[in-house]
């Protein structure tokens, strides 16, 4: 793999330097946003490297391909973490550093010597964005943080499901770590914004500050008006399977070669379309389906209408014949759909990249996508421990000998 | 309803002046993140409101509690866009922000005399970002924004869903607008990364930029590995219903009162508590449960085990048994759980607001936590228009006959 020129970046994250301390999914994450964004993210991991490596099916001897756009744009420097050698160097790394994420255990990065007073006093001002399941205080703060216990602590795992009426099969998972993923978003969020707090040219604090950052919050978070309600008139919101309680038809149907078709027909201009293209149009006319409120109150059978429509065409036919009709709709993507994608292609958001170890790997691309001071894919995912000699020479400050002694008593690798 | 004290502000945001140009979630929920970290953001709404204002039960008179929660911190100014004079009014009060944000159909924002010179013009160095369903350009550009649809192409809207073996009801929505939130959220992040490479006191530009979210790229950005691995192998990821792949046993459970208990036991000594609190310890040196890989190959009959003892037990006996064994666990928290837990309770993610209009309103906190430098819940959502004539007199700079006029005209109300 050839070493990455780590000089040219774009992206309006140039120029800040970030320090992870991370593994799995939160941290890293959030740090790759920072990186898609022109930030110089320097991972550091232990011995071994982040588990997280082996996620997926892997290519033999080189890893799993997700680590090509997990890692990617960032520095990969492994350290034991036991050994003080080792706190030294990480502390003199966040000497150069704006800013440090981790999503260890809390109390974890204290006990490894990395206290909030030892941090500052290597760099004056330091960011510090910690990731947990439940916060670095309170009575859970100790319990492991398992995504799948988090996403239903927050709430979504009780919504996502049928009504009992439909199912008793058990509420779904969303089929990632999404919670990690969001919980990782605001912790880049927070990181910027205590930036602008710091460094801004007028009013600018220069001090640093922390982000506490729980993903059991972040997913709670996005609960909308659930607390609200509830607070006000008891109402617990309960799960309404593929529609959405206050708007009809919109679902997903059956098509005759087993996938989904989502349609989005809860307007009277567009239903009366979706009828017409039904061959239906008197249930345009049907008192039971004239205006959303009637629609909403005889879904079962506007859906079950709809479905056995819908089952009699390929989701190929129906994806054309609604697009002609006007009808908002889609088919329910997989990995396949997105990747080839008119409009994800263009935008440069599934993209190949050239990985020395994979070959061509595809990419999601770079969220927020800032046209005129883009973030750039500046090089795939290394293995971890890639950059040690790079960083430990001219971020450190060591020689070879020094860097060799290093290896040699296993305290970096 | 008492006009808040709109200049005791905290939070990392404090100083930071946007102006929000938004409708239903995706923008409003952005610009209230900057909010609760202390940005002072004025809200300009249409004649009768953001229609999002409109969205769950109403309490008479007065609105639907959600606004308490979805518009709090915020200044709200009603304009009539289509005279303009509101244009001019609007343009005023852009040179006086950092930001703008807003999530119009793409073109809306230049057609309606706002494009980007007239904008730079009015505020040079202004960060604009326009939140849309598909992005502001490639072929997708101009279809209708619908949650639902851009969740689909996103690709989450597939996997949520049980296998085709267990179940053929539709893919399940996860029950509240998440994506229109996520796009929400980059453009938060994405506003403040160009502030700090605007602002930042070394090597700051001075240079405005445009953040251009997508809902289905902010969705598909959280699909993990889904991409490479379909890229490198052609393996499309599947639904697993409430299990994960490769980990068992891990999914949701029955319980006697109709309730549903998460349960992570996918470790060895896990595994072995969890089988001994059964009153089944022989099942931990059964060989079709030992070790991960095997449980995950046997996942059908160990779920069974699990969910007939499960079932047996109320919610309640069950945590409790769970928490006491050291098994990670928790119930699928509804609202009325989140609503009690001590845990959201002692870190103010769950708060009770005085509202003048609702009395007292259940919020969700304020995310990131900040502890050192922490955002306020300052003033719950205004009405529509609540600070019209200060905000035309303070910051538009205009008298009391001139702000009669434009109300007299309909411009302003």
């Amino acid at each position: 793999m050839p070493s990455p020129d780590t000089t040219q970046t774009s992206g309006p994250l140039t120029g800040l330097r970030v320090l992870e301390l991370g593994h799995f999914v939160a941290a890293p994450f959030g740090s790759r946003l920072l990186a898609d964004l022109g930030a110089d993210v320097i991972k550091i991991e232990a011995p071994g490297g982040d588990p997280v490596r082996q996620w997926g099916r892997q290519v033999e001897g080189a890893g799993a391909p997700w680590s090509s756009m997990h890692q990617r744009n960032k520095r990969s420097l492994v350290l034991n973490l036991k050994d003080p050698r080792a706190i030294e160097i990480v502390l003199r790394i966040v000497g150069t550093c704006d800013a440090l994420i981790e999503n260890f255990r809390p109390g974890q990065l204290a006990r490894m010597g990395l206290d909030r007073e030892r941090l500052e006093a290597a760099r004056p001002g330091l960011v510090v964005a910690q990731i947990s399941g439940y916060g670095q205080d309170g009575v859970y703060r100790d319990r492991a943080a398992f995504g799948v216990i988090g996403e239903a602590i927050g709430g979504l795992r009780y919504l996502t499901n049928h009504p009992p009426s439909m199912s008793d099969l058990p509420p779904v998972r969303v089929g990632v770590s999404i919670g990690d993923s969001i919980a990782g978003l605001y912790a880049a969020f927070g990181i910027v914004a205590a930036l602008w707090a710091r460094d801004r040219r007028e009013g600018g604090d220069g001090r640093g500050r922390t982000l506490d950052v729980a993903l059991t919050e972040s997913v709670l978070s996005m609960m909308e008006g659930m607390l609200p309600e509830y607070g006000a008139f008891g109402t617990v919101r309960q799960p309404t399977g593929s529609r959405i309680a206050t708007a009809a038809p919109s679902s997903a149907y059956p098509t005759s070669d087993g996938k989904w078709i989502l349609i989005a027909g809860n307007s009277e201009p567009i239903f009366a379309r979706l009828t017409a293209l039904m061959g239906r149009p008197d249930l345009a006319q049907d008192p039971r389906f004239v205006g959303n409120r009637a629609r909403v109150a005889n879904v079962e059978e506007l859906d079950r209408l709809i479905g056995a429509w819908s089952v009699e065409h390929t989701a190929a036919e129906l994806d054309k014949l609604l697009a002609e009709a006007d009808v908002p709709s889609t088919i329910a993507y997989t990995a396949a759909e997105i990747a080839t994608d008119p409009q994800f292609r263009s935008r440069g958001m599934v993209r190949e990249v050239d990985d020395p170890l994979f070959g061509k790997v595809l990419h999601a691309g770079i969220v927020p996508h800032v046209p005129d001071d883009p973030g750039r894919i500046r090089w795939p995912g290394p293995p971890a421990g890639f950059h040690t000699d790079e960083i430990l020479r001219d971020v450190v400050g060591l020689d070879a000998a020094e860097i060799a002694a290093l290896r040699r008593d296993g305290v970096a690798a």
